[in-house]
């Protein structure tokens, strides 16, 4: 079993780089804090006997030796990345889960029969570049390496050039790493585990995915001498965006969207806004009601913003997890007798990638009042010793398939 | 008469500090590019026999001597700084104008009686510092010099910083220069004058104005994995808002009213926005239409989103010019045959400020299709002349009295 308070130790150490007051954190992909962390990281896992690679998205691979030095590895990961303010768990969990792993591996003299790998994948949140996932899609060929690496953030720097300064573009090619099998821990960052009083959940699958950029014009004008009827105001049309959202998400539940970012020109109080940018969030659990969402986003928003440019930036299919990966998981919180449910991720994860390459499953734990991408993300000492100890069951029982 | 040609020079002197695109500027109070004019002007107005004098506030007195060392100025002026996204005409024609008349008393060898002041106000747009019409408020005693010159930018640098940066916070008091009185020249910024074909507004005031703060508290959420129903999301109430202030301001015609600016927090696409501030302009030519406006949005904003903050920040009541003063300025624009009608005006000005303390008036002449705050705005040359003639005839017509 895990040492709860040395994986709750390990959560506040990699907490330091990238606080944001009191539980906050700002670790955006390859920040200064992000170069940071990856270093703990690096020197926690070769202190503990790994070999750590990365490879050309930054992706970091840390390989424990197995027994049988021909077979694939057994891996684990999640992300090291946050939001600009998000909590200390989201991603964090499942790293350091399996950095406890290894831990309990060097301590005990025991080895695997497989490699066992702990995976920290690059730009995780897609907050600072679009899009989400984008080291683990890099891995399984989903994107090309060379468009990735040139995604650049809202100030033009690209994921290359600041893979570059945290000095963590590797020299590995994308998808270097034979896995026979792919296990991540993670927080539900929704609230239904906390209200089932379940303490783990058997992930069957993640939902899908689109990311839509909405530009509206206007003309910019004197918010004072320029009279009502004659404007063409962005903003009082963004509203109206925002509100379709909303509108057609609530029509589609269990579909959620979300207007999460916004850009007025020239933003100033006295100038009648000229353009305004949003980027929209859009989910559902099936592919069916995915395009009815984006249908409906653009029907409508052609309807009352006529003139408005909506373009797709990111599409992503609903994942289901490979099923005798689930049922290994599912066993491996009776073993310790853990009260488990089956649940869709609401999130995305890198495993949402990893799936379309090898046998893939997640393990969630709950997360308090169902908030994450939030300072006050949080998730007990014992709940995420629960994750951990579950993923360590999976791991030892995947190992001996 | 003026040389049109000289002014229209002048013109794209002055646009050249702070550029921005082809032809819109970017020359924020306090500014590299705002010092950068100040130079322009002082070493100009000092080659053509002035002397120039800076109060504690950066406000620039450049006063050519007039035949009678004891009497007040005749002031004429307007700003030089400019909205991020500004045109090359707003606030910059009414100094331009006021050096060509210093060019044309300079080559004249000519002396008015009084002794003639071109002003340079700092800070009248109130894009980086609030509130608008700084410098001229602080020289009239409206606003406290301490109180002002402690007013920050978003990032936090002061009104006293940026002006000591650029080297002009000047040492007078403010309100040092006796006035007998003020004229400013000024485009119209919005579109009566064009759809009346006349060259020359007399200005008989400037309308209300009312500025708000609003701010609105959610709560950050996973935005894939936080259900719809559950949510406070700081962006959907926003926009509840910004269509508010909009169906107030039409309500209450010839009010407007205008959201310029929009802070989101955290701004990523994937978190369920968490906090919102939204910056106000309300004008109305009425103090009651005003009044109405801010209760008319604050009851609203109260019962659609409850807990919202509604603070004002910036209060001024409608201005009416000095009858005696308009009636010079109609006379000097049939002096020289000018179309001219009377009109609100629908912007601040540093007039507006002056008013209280001296006889005042405005001259405006046509902007294109209504535009200002814009890259585009546009008056053509001659049109700048008129109206740099219109108020050269009624500084002759002040110093005569
Ligand atoms: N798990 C998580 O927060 N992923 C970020 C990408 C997403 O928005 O789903
Ligand atoms: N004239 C002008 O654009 N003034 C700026 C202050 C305002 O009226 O908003």
């Amino acid at each position: 079993l895990v040492d709860a308070e040395r994986l709750w130790s390990d959560i506040l150490a990699t907490a330091r780089f990238g606080a944001a007051g009191e539980t906050g954190m700002n670790r955006l992909a390859g920040s200064v804090a992000d170069g940071d962390v990856r270093r703990w990281f690096e020197a926690e896992c070769r202190a503990l006997g790994c070999t750590v690679e990365v490879d050309r998205i930054g992706n970091m691979f840390a390989t424990y030796p197995g027994t049988d030095p021909c077979l694939p590895s057994i891996a684990v990961g999640s992300h090291l990345d946050t939001q600009p303010a998000g909590g200390r768990f989201d991603g964090i969990l499942g790293v350091l889960a399996g950095v406890e792993i290894l831990r309990i591996l060097r301590a005990s003299g025991r080895r695997l029969v497989h490699p066992f790998t702990v995976v920290n994948w690059t730009n995780e949140e897609g907050s600072r570049f679009a899009p989400a996932m984008m080291g683990s899609g890099v891995f399984c060929g989903v994107h090309a390496l060379d468009a990735m690496s040139a995604r650049t953030d809202k100030d033009g720097i690209s994921v290359g050039e600041a893979l570059e300064a945290i000095g963590y573009r590797g020299e590995h090619p994308p998808g270097h790493l034979p896995m026979a099998a792919y296990l991540e821990l993670h927080i539900e960052q929704g609230p239904v585990l906390e209200a089932a009083g379940r303490a783990i959940g058997i992930v069957t699958g993640v939902q899908g995915l689109r990311w839509l950029d909405i530009r509206i014009k206007g003309t910019e004008a004197h918010a004072g001498a320029f009279p009502m009827t004659l404007r063409q105001d962005a903003l009082v049309s963004a509203a109206k965006v925002i509100q379709v959202v909303e509108a057609v998400a609530l029509k589609h539940s269990p579909g959620v969207g979300t207007v999460g970012y916004v850009h007025v020109a020239p933003n100033s109080r006295n100038v009648v806004p000229g353009e305004v940018c949003l980027e929209v969030d859009l989910r559902h659990p099936d592919e069916a009601g995915l395009m009815a969402m984006e249908a409906g986003i653009r029907d409508e928003v052609n309807r009352q913003v006529p003139g408005a440019a909506v373009s797709a930036v990111w599409r992503k299919a609903p994942v289901a997890f490979d099923t005798g990966l689930r049922g290994l998981v599912a066993q491996a919180a009776a073993d310790i007798a853990l009260p488990a449910m089956d649940i869709v991720s609401g999130a995305g994860h890198d495993a949402a990638h990893l799936a379309g390459q090898m046998p893939t499953a997640m393990v969630f734990i709950p997360s308090r009042d169902g908030l994450s991408h939030n300072a006050r993300e949080f998730s007990s000492p014992q709940q995420c010793a629960d994750g951990a100890n579950a993923l360590l069951r999976s791991v030892l029982r995947a190992d001996e398939l």
